[in-house]
């Protein structure tokens, strides 16, 4: 380890070698604390040439790399092994945008650039990039594309494998894949672009990527249903599909998820005067000032009404309470941790299988745990939902530890039954790693460990993630 | 061999087993007439559980599997080897439709449905699935997927990649990779979907795949314009990004192209009355029958004209005239045989440095090889283009064997150079197999050789294609 370090030192300088305790400590752990690493340096490339540098020497000396990005993984897809047997490569210092072109809607940015700042480059350019979460302050464009990332905006212009059009990654023999061209038609072989988004880090280091860019938002408005039930729910989205493709989120959240943000999140207030068991916020908008999303809402919710698929509904009369509409939803999981411990999972279904999948598993869960409280909210047209489950009446000190996992198993074997995936955003990281050894496809799974093994096979990328 | 036949016909029975010489005939020639094999067999499964069997088989006997759908690869891709090593494996008896959602619109096909039947499915289920080619009569969804076939509508809704919503494949150790479950988000680790789309069936078997529909065309409109240069054509082309999202097909035709259709192909006309060096074919559509794409290309054309960028222009008057403008464009290929002997190249490149390409290419290619004539046409706004290149003046009866590959290699450094793909759209097969080795970056090579060993360890799939 201590000759790698010192290789790595002497071919690329002190810069990018971090050995100080207090500025790598940060970096041991995920941002929801729940995995704590050890690594004895952290390495902080400049440019694309020193990846290339330390993943030849990092094959030479066998030592693992754990490529980082802004340390927001929800499955501990960045924290090094406790062992403290690789290091961490951080591309964090790789953080600029080689060009923007409004004319080609593409923009290429270094793998450490940071959302929102990419967000305000687009902006700057006239242009947008479409894809936001809540971490956009924290998380890397090279770690949202080695993650597939989603986010709330994903109903129209999909999750990174949509908008990323090309990569750049240094793999395993030190060997770089350009594929920045980004070009729209390109039949040579396996896909690597495609392959390499959602590795999580495993089989390359993305050092940079070409991304789409859409038109700028010129107005939105932001609508808020309430609705009988999850179907009616669905009924609705399909309801506004018909009719328009202006709209880009369509989130599904609980009466009883509601109810736990007004309790516990000052400020927040109902949007709505009446009880509904449950709601739906619908944001449209268009890139054109002349048109009138809040009109086209109000319209469509109108006749939504009208055929009874909707009990009640508001627009939001303006930015401010656009803002608070998506306040509510944003902080569901905050008013669920402020009411006791909570199991959250990730997970997605056929969409058109989705408003029974969230009924039936409801019940089922709470029937198997006497006093549990299941909730599901999220991006309905997605047919991906955060499916969480409470301790309810069932709290005790424990109850994260001792019943947690049994809760998490039930979802998860109810999600396969129902075809779907047990990582519709987040991946697998360390966290699901068991879950998916136990559920995926045996083939599938064979497949997977093939394709590590043969693009790593020294194991140098990302160890202990994913299928190692 | 013989001994593989017999596991198979006892395992699944006679009708699955064609050893008759004049049934397998057909099938030994691709459909250009370019590549011959040999085979002594042609095994026809009737479902994915009888492709599982074979697969098995074929893995235990050591016999490789040439999987076939409508034999309409343009490289080669579906024509077993010369010497007779190998069996055809025939999807076309799976061709069924197991599922059709105009709600969900999606559709769920088996491999072997041809695309002009699934097509007409959309159609009945008053939707549409967009990707289109010539060969639509013959060509098989299971083939266009393992091709990532793209087609002349490709602008608005994508290659197969983007209309592909789940792969369900056999892969080489018989087990079932099924994706057709179509998630929109999933995030279970490497994507074998993406990875099989485009694999040309090297890694696995394709039994079926979930297609995505978009809404049924209530109203088209062509419109042709001439235009002084390809930079003006892509001018346009972003004039029209601007304005509009209705622009499906926007195709470039060369002048020159343009003359051999009137002087080859019968009962062809000039769209426009005077002489341009370049011209563009524009294709509108909506889903609503009360919008008016023709309208709305006379008035972006108008505008366009008064701009600068177009020459002269027309719209389509009625069905009739739309379909013979695109009789020209599809005529192109067939005048230039009338010609003479031509040498063809699938090629794209960065949109924005398209116009660029095809003006300075053509003029390296001319001035390398004196009396031929280059010329480009095609799907400017894919930054894809059929780069050909004719005898010209150099005719001689050994043309394309004596020449016509110096100029291949010449144009292929050229798209290397500029950053661009050496097969937008055909795929590698065994075509552009030795061109793939000379000219794919050394690393990504070594990367698509190692998936091919780990996924198909005894090379049972598809032999002498690709990277094989």
């Amino acid at each position: 380890m201590q000759a790698f370090i010192d290789a790595v030192r002497n071919a690329i300088g002190d810069k990018a070698v971090v050995t100080d305790r207090q500025d790598i400590e940060p970096w041991l752990t995920d941002w929801r604390g729940r995995y704590r690493g050890e690594a004895p340096a952290m390495l902080s490339p400049a440019n694309r040439q020193e990846v290339q540098s330390i993943v030849a020497l990092a094959a030479e000396h066998g030592v693992p790399l754990v490529p980082q990005g802004g340390n927001t993984s929800m499955v501990g897809g960045a924290t090094p092994p406790e062992e403290g047997s690789a290091v961490i490569l951080s591309l964090r210092r790789m953080n600029r945008l080689p060009s923007i072109s409004a004319e080609d809607n593409l923009a290429v940015a270094e793998a450490g650039m940071i959302l929102s700042d990419l967000h305000d480059a687009a902006a700057a350019a006239g242009r947008r990039f479409p894809l936001t979460l809540g971490s956009r302050g924290s998380c890397t464009v090279g770690g949202l594309a080695a993650t597939n990332a989603g986010g709330t905006q994903v109903l129209r212009f999909g999750t990174m494998r949509e908008l990323v059009a090309g990569v750049e990654a240094v793999l395993a023999d030190g060997s770089v894949h350009d594929g920045l061209a980004a070009l729209k038609k390109d039949n040579r072989g396996y896909d690597l672009n495609q392959l390499l988004i959602g590795s999580e880090g495993t089989i390359g280091v993305i050092t940079a990527v070409a991304l789409r860019l859409v038109p700028a938002v010129a107005v939105r408005a932001v609508g808020w249903a309430g609705v009988a039930d999850p179907q009616a729910a669905l009924r609705l989205l399909r309801f506004f599909e018909q009719r328009t493709d202006a709209v880009e989120g369509f989130e599904l959240i609980a009466g009883d998820s509601l109810a736990l943000v007004l309790n516990h999140i000052p400020g927040t207030r109902a949007p709505l005067t009446g009880s509904h068991r449950w709601h739906v916020l619908i944001e449209a908008t268009a890139a054109d000032a002349a048109s009138d999303p809040a009109q086209m809402l109000q319209d469509v919710l109108g006749q939504a009404m009208e055929a009874g698929m909707v009990e009640d509904a508001t627009i939001s009369a303006n930015e401010a309470q656009a803002e608070a509409f998506w306040r509510i939803r944003d902080s569901i999981s905050e008013a669920e941790r402020a009411e006791g411990p909570t199991t959250a999972h990730d997970i997605s279904v056929p969409i058109a299988a989705m408003p029974d999948f969230i009924v039936e598993s409801s019940r089922t869960v709470e029937q198997a745990f006497p006093g549990a409280v299941a909730s599901a909210f999220g991006h309905l047209g997605d047919g991906n939902v955060h499916f969480h489950v409470r301790a309810g009446s069932r709290v005790g000190p424990d109850w994260m530890a001792a019943e947690a996992p049994a809760v998490t198993r039930l979802v998860h074997d109810l999600v396969v039954a129902a075809g779907g995936s047990i990582s519709a955003e987040h991946g697998i990281g360390q966290m699901k790693r068991d879950e998916l050894e136990r559920l995926a496809a045996p083939g599938d799974l064979a497949a997977m460990r093939a394709i590590k093994r043969a693009l790593d096979p020294r194991g140098i990328f990302n160890p202990g993630k994913l299928v190692d």
